[in-house]
């Protein structure tokens, strides 16, 4: 039995000693800087903190948690004034504090959707982790509601930043695979602590599809490069005790693209470590094993060992997100929240198929 | 495009020059030996009659084809002499044959099911390529023949005899996996010439399905140990011309077993070179790459690389039948004609659920 925490220790090796990427910032030291406050202070938002100390474009400035003793310990670490610091009772006062341009929300799935409303009424950018929501319907309100208050919505999409996924899209898009036929998507663990927030679905919103069936989900369309239009999904429960009623232990499902392509996926929270993508077309492939963990991502195709940079994703993708939301940089694969009400209606037809045994159709 | 010959050619290497197990009938040169007739002097035919030079237990001995400038290139490549020559019209005077004790019938796919009872009623054992026949009925109805007709039926699931894969199963027996969560069997290429016997419904009985997507379907009972009891499927078609009606081009299938193991495959004519098994447990896992084709086959498990001989996989098998048919000797992994039914209802059943959009339930 693997706890979440530990598997992501066993993903990761030594992603943080690892070299960062040098940034552009590098060449334009009065570039400007994105201030961000986290909200939500458990074992990811830590991570994220680490990992901007090493951005040169981003920069941690504030927090918002339930917990004063937390605060204190992060006002400590990273030297967060005490202006800074929000509870979940005041922080719509954010609006007032000129020295916070975005908040990244990263609190249990179930409450993203009215705390990036919150914020986005509060006139400040949202970076929001994955899943944005718990269903498109959420998700799309949340879109609507940044667009209303003026200010941006990203999502934590780390991996459409990251050199070896980066390396393989672009491989595709000139052809070094042929037309694409396949794409498999295998992502679980077996989940340890039976009373964490994610086995609980009025926070988690789902099981192992929430939380990392998303992987396969989201790494089917910018792998493939196409958006499914059709899903089926079979799901298997064995052990109901544990994965309670609303919370999905292991979900098969299948796409169908546009071009005939399809893709067959796991998402499970009862199987042997489970991180690895491949994608084969008429005249190549790509295989990432490791492919989304925290750690290093390594992959080959048909040419050989891909070659690019390790990175620590979480850094790259807050210095990346800064030069989004100040100079409107426009990413590879879009990490704004339609991207995500696309992976949240996919998860939705992937919930209805495997209820209904039934094809769901999607709009091209 | 590949055809399928020049596909069997990367897949094999140099494996006809690779070393053969040492049999047991070194120790006991006395041993008997299997006396066998290939019916069917096709490319696989030759491919079993060129293996069958290095057996110690089984030798050809005959031959029955349609064509009479292949019986005599085989004839005087084989040393067959003339009385142990048939053709289709001829075959049932076998019967009065003493020096052929087994008939290996290699035809087309649809003419398996004629060809097993012929030889089954002319009282010879029969060894049948797989498919083994179209449908379930018609396997039944062999089953029964050999039965009534108090010969054996085998049939050529070379793999159950290959080293690597026994030494997976072998370590999944001992435990060393855990118990099995996940089993992904991959199975597929891009087909060449549209005019061969396997594009023709009426002698293939199906297409990718019948022909490669079988590795997956056997290999998903052997290599996880159980017996599936449902069955999903999505068949994509993407060229009708070349895959006409009866055809399958490419069909993703999922199965359920009793322990909620459950595997996802792929059949494929129509992708790059696909030959995986992964075996995924809670405690480890084996991949075998390439799993099933004639070449060498490599594999590893969470342990490291398998170590097991290199071999002529239809040397092996042939060798193992002739103990089998002669001397009662039982397979690690059934080889019989009940075996093959146990395939050909699941194909039935990936066929219907394809056709209908529904699970099918199978019984355990």
């Amino acid at each position: 039995m693997t706890t979440r925490r530990s598997f992501i220790r066993q993903m990761s090796v030594s992603a943080l000693s690892l070299s960062v990427l040098p940034s552009i910032a590098w060449a334009f030291p009065d570039a400007p800087v994105l201030r961000v406050a986290i909200m939500g202070l458990g074992s990811y938002g830590t991570r994220v903190a680490e990992a901007m100390r090493a951005c040169t474009r981003a920069r941690l400035v504030g927090v918002i948690s339930g917990t004063p003793t937390k605060v204190r310990v992060w006002q400590e670490r990273y030297g967060i004034p005490a202006k800074n610091c929000y509870d979940y009772g005041n922080y719509d006062q954010i609006k007032n504090n000129r020295d916070i341009d975005a908040v990244y929300v990263i609190t249990p799935n179930a409450l993203h959707h009215d705390a990036v409303i919150r914020v986005a009424k509060a006139g400040k950018h949202v970076i929001c982790e994955k899943p944005m929501a718990v269903n498109a319907r959420q998700g799309q309100e949340m879109v609507d509601a940044c667009k209303a208050a003026g200010v941006q919505l990203l999502v934590g999409y780390r991996m459409h930043f990251e050199p070896h996924t980066l390396e393989v899209i672009r491989m595709r898009k000139e052809g070094a695979f042929g037309p694409i036929r396949f794409f498999q998507g295998l992502s679980g663990f077996i989940i340890g602590d039976p009373t964490q927030w994610r086995l609980n679905p009025a926070l988690s919103g789902g099981g192992a599809m929430m939380d990392i069936g998303i992987y396969s989900i989201n790494g089917s369309r910018y792998m493939t490069g196409e958006e499914p239009v059709w899903v089926t999904a079979q799901e298997t429960k064995t052990d109901p005790v544990k994965f309670i009623k609303g919370i999905d232990e292991t979900i098969q499902f299948q796409l169908g693209f546009p071009s005939g392509a399809v893709a067959s996926c796991l998402s499970t929270y009862n199987a042997n470590n489970l991180d690895r993508f491949f994608l084969d077309g008429a005249q190549g492939f790509a295989e990432l094993l490791p492919a989304t963990g925290y750690g290093p991502i390594q992959g080959r195709t048909h040419l050989g060992e891909l070659q690019a940079p390790i990175v620590t994703h979480q850094t790259v993708q807050m210095d990346e997100m800064a030069q989004i939301l100040l100079e409107g940089k426009q990413p590879v694969v879009p990490v704004d929240g339609r991207e995500a009400v696309k992976d949240l209606t996919i998860i939705d037809a992937i919930y209805k198929a495997a209820r209904t045994g039934q094809r769901v159709d999607l709009q091209a």
